[in-house]
């Protein structure tokens, strides 16, 4: 594509599918980029789409479909066997948006995902009513905006890394997911790493790595 | 003195006694203020002091003691009694010298203190362990570094306000503290607020005032 | 309820009703949580509402009314019997938002309340004239964007604890609330904790937790 | 002189003699400009210097003096007139240091000078003692650390103009000076203008420079 | 006034009558506002207005006028006598909204002000064909946005203050007009101190309390 | 211990065994600690260590060494079996130091680790000669100062998780590290998750994690 | 003009002629300046500018051309000659609109340019297959978001100068682009210097300062 | 070398010799480069550089000198020839030492320097006294701490680029160069990018690239 330089040796070289970065995307990009994957994986994964993007590759690709919590655009394979499991926890329901970017991520990636939403610090009895699920977890992706601190009870809790998603939910000093990032690299508890605010997509991806690596592939 | 406005009403206006904030202050000033405050009250508390200014006051005052953890200058009247009930908490082990400078804050003010250290989020079984001690206190002061997620979870189990002190103690994205103090301004928690950085005389003041409400002084 | 775990033990626990933050809710979401904490409680009080969702719970409920001023969408039982005392006081009518909902937060929760606004430090003769009723509250809560100040003024007046909250009024360099929160956390006033930026409910709260203790309950 | 552009010619375009910034000057280039300064005007002004500086610099000055509080090394000449009034306050008695550099930069200016100290906003008591002092002065210097709101209170009091110089005392949130710094940017009196932090001679520059307007100079 | 505590005696206290801050005011309270001050001073300005609000105001005070440019709505009283002289000058012709603010100010004050725009430091010799202008100043006001160097310039040029003015003008690194506010607090010239980022009406306010001393009123 | 909570349960927990962080603790808190853990756990191993706290746990434990780069003060048991593979890679080598802290731990933890120092991008040549160790491992630690872009361009030629610490290596604007770290929170490759600046013992801690799944542990 | 002070001299002193900024300008102001230029100079180029803008100003100049990614509306002599080389590069295709700036600023300054977009770090294998270009180009432009590692890279392929532009691409903690700032002004590469974030139009002109003097003009 | 990856492609590829940044480095491992490279190129040169580094490079290399102003250590081979020309120029005195590592930099690449000290815009006629030198030069170095403004008025003046190199000196609100930072990124200047704060190294690089270009090397 002449706006583009497509990295077809992508999924050779690190085992992923390309995704499309919606959010930005000209019309016509978007078409022929989601029309190009499909045509190459029979599937295609768009994250942070608009509803006036679903009506556009609608147009080219009946078969897509619009999550509007996680503004994910997508066509799946049916019946596609996932493996593992992760859990993706979220501290409130406001971050559920940035889980669900996570989760489908994760799955459309093959990954088993088990879901564990509005269970922050400020009532941790939700949380530890959970605890064999997290501790069946290959890999916990924990997902919080305010003060951002559920990562850091998780990590306290589990044998297996914990991916800490910041997210900008907050107002007043929460600097648009600042405060939360800072939260979750100072935290006190082991075998936490952090990603960009409100980055789902980068989180499912490297939950789907490390349990790639867990069931051995 | 001709140094400083002395404000011989505070007591009367306030409740509470003059402390000495001793850090950067002139030896001379140092002690002519301890002596004076001395004469007034018959006690005398600083903060703050360092083994030099210890030992200058000393020569003026043999009665003094300074506790190097909390870096208290300090001659107490012997049998003072304390009334009611708070919590002083800390997250980590390096929190403990700004937990003592709260801790015998609201001491010196005439307050019951009982303490709970080394609790943190990493390891929350050590603080549920204590569930009793959260729910009796008048007011609790948590205080904690790194990440400062610990007042967020203590105020998802109390009725009575928590004091939230965050403290410099960390490394690299600290900020000196500034991670902390945010995390616990957004706090997702109710019944939570926040001093300056480091400030346990802050918070014991604080703390006091809300326990003389509560046993109706 | 599918989308929350609704902490149906917070009342026992913390002594507080659950209350509703409207900003961000889903339509179908927030009428349901009024309906069903009106049920539990016979009344319900939500921050943060905007015309349309008032539009939209009346349908449901009534007897809901909206505040303006304060977007507060509350529904309270009628003659509910306030008690204690605290005064609730801003720089300047553009904090008065703010302080509303503060306000309204703390009578809903059973606490009587004073109002002064508009006393900032730049005509201190608003303030001064106040002195007694400053002097009988039990806490005072302190509002104040731009420079914030007010809250060392009135903490060197006064032997009762002081909520600072800082507003997002201002312009230029007061970094949404930012520069006003610094003020208040680096306060040389004595018994003055702080809010996030905004944070009206959350000082009505601890107000509200402060007044019991004094009246003993 | 070699190392630097000597400008021979400000006296004459600003009104004002060269003063020395003491800090970090080499020691040859210290002694060399204080020994042609005092050639040309008869009397030499050097601030921010050591006690090491004053030992070097007496060397070849004996008539030099040094003040250890503003670190103050000059020579002024006797019996200098000093004209028309400003006042020099602080907040508390750790920025006087900031002051004095303000206050003496002014008198070597031929500026007369009334100092207020210790007179901050925890206590205001100590400043309406003085309203007199303030309405009288030409220009109102106001020195604060910490949360740095004395000039906005004092600018609320007068005609005339404020020049606000936050400083670097303080803790934790202070962020050297920046917080007060932000708080005097961001004041709702009107009247107020800032300069950098600690600059106590800057202040002092242009105090002189409004009350030599005032006195018709 | 019920929403606002007026300040009837401001005018003899500062020697300034009372001005409206327009923006965010309700329309309600702008109206009687507006109406209350012409009733007491004859005559009444607003700084931050819009088209809005003028077509409001008008229907109860016709005369009133509103300039697009410095949004400024007045009605002001004709044949006004102007004293002194100050400059107001902007390095570019992006910064003439907030140099009219305070030129404006500054006349309704009763100071003769003269204007200098577009002459910023990529061009210097605009400036420096003004510099008779400048030394006749009593006060020089020099509005910059971007890098904010013009106030240290003309500060070098000139005997009396420089009051600098911090624009939001400019994109990406300029932080809203913070890397301007930045640059003028750290000026290496005398004489200049700072206002708020776009604050002209406090530097035109400022400018003619040092315009009044100057000519002695 | 009485100045700490011992986590006792941790090793069941979590996997792991406790690790002492050396810097700031007691001289009498350290020795007990070490001997505390080595009588547990027949080894012992200490971050941020300095000289002088080597030649006081010497005293007591004979068997320990220090190592002056990553300042690592332990004893481990000999003929440790270590499995799988992971790389900790460097950008200059200055980043050495926290680097070992990362390998060594992971070491200590049983994992076996390839290094690759130096190899930053200015000099791409150098990382891209060894792309088959960075395929062949579990998981890559990358630490980088400075503008901080390794990780970047490591995540865009591997398959598993690459864990990205920035350091405080640098001058200038890099901020103590925090420019380092905001290059790796906003990369453009996936995989890539980050840790607080310096914290090469959480990097190791987490590689641990990642590399026990590889393996099947 | 009276809105402005026009530097008809600039071309004699720099070599370049007048350049428009569109956004923010008043419609009539814009009509004029374009009409002015294109008097002078037989051709006009303007940056910034809306499709409003290029409707207004197609009415009096006709000819002139609106480009939507880069919004530059421009008039250029036809059959230009374009002298020596550079190379502009983009990370990602969201960098583009900054990159044609770039390119179209040079090109009308009379540079030949060569753009490679879409060659960021998270792949370099599209960077390198471009190594010729590269090292034959006399300067290259870098324009990247997101991390900013791009200029780094280039700089340790070449000998010729990198002009490094930040952009706002990215979200969360990007910071609107200071972060990719902070990467390039701290790249550990030799020969590279920043602009503005965003500031296509700057890199474009020093380019062209650089490629004239390496073409002897 | 095994703790260091030479890069002995290095001058090959980008035309330039290896340097060595002496700060920081372990004693063995800087005489052995330094001899290394010493033997490759018959010259060293390293900055940043310690009186004690210096005392023992001389004993491994007896011919090697120090300047205690800029921290260079180095050994340059007798007559070498520069051609070309660039200025070098300081605000203030305080910013010689990185504007003397710009120098000597470039003049051990080969390059011609003209240094102008002590110009900055507090008065400008020192700077106005060289537009001969300025206008001559194929690149200018300019060099500035506190506010930054020298390179803005310098890219007004001149056809050739101008490199800004921001120094941390100032006090206050410079935030160690920080400041300086912002107000050059932010320039309204022309043909101005900027380097690292006190990266003197880089501009003397970036300077030498640009003055061989325009000598047709």
């Amino acid at each position: 594509m002449k706006f583009a330089k497509i990295d077809t040796a992508r999924k050779a070289r690190t085992g992923f599918a390309e995704v499309v970065f919606c959010a930005g995307k000209e019309d016509a990009h978007l078409v022929s980029i989601f029309k190009r994957i499909f045509e190459m994986d029979g599937e295609v994964f768009g994250t942070r789409a608009s509803e006036a993007q679903y009506a556009l590759v609608r147009q080219a690709l009946p078969q897509i479909t619009f999550d509007p919590v996680s503004k994910i655009l997508k066509y799946e394979k049916p019946d596609k066997e996932r493996i593992g499991g992760i859990v993706v926890a979220t501290a409130g329901t406001a971050d559920i948006p940035v889980a669900e970017e996570a989760a489908q991520t994760a799955e459309y990636f093959g990954t088993r995902v088990e879901r564990l939403y509005d269970v922050g610090v400020s009532g941790l009895h939700r949380l530890f009513d959970h605890k064999e699920k997290l501790a069946a977890a290959n890999c916990i992706v924990a997902v919080a905006g305010m003060e951002g601190a559920l990562p850091s009870v998780i990590g306290g809790l589990v044998k297996n890394p914990v991916i800490a998603v910041p997210t900008s939910v907050g107002y007043g000093a929460n600097l648009g997911g600042i405060s939360a990032l800072l939260t979750m690299i100072n935290t006190c508890a082991n075998g936490v790493t952090v990603t960009n605010i409100d980055n789902g997509y980068g989180a499912g991806y490297v939950a789907t790595q490390i349990n790639r690596l867990a069931v051995g592939q």
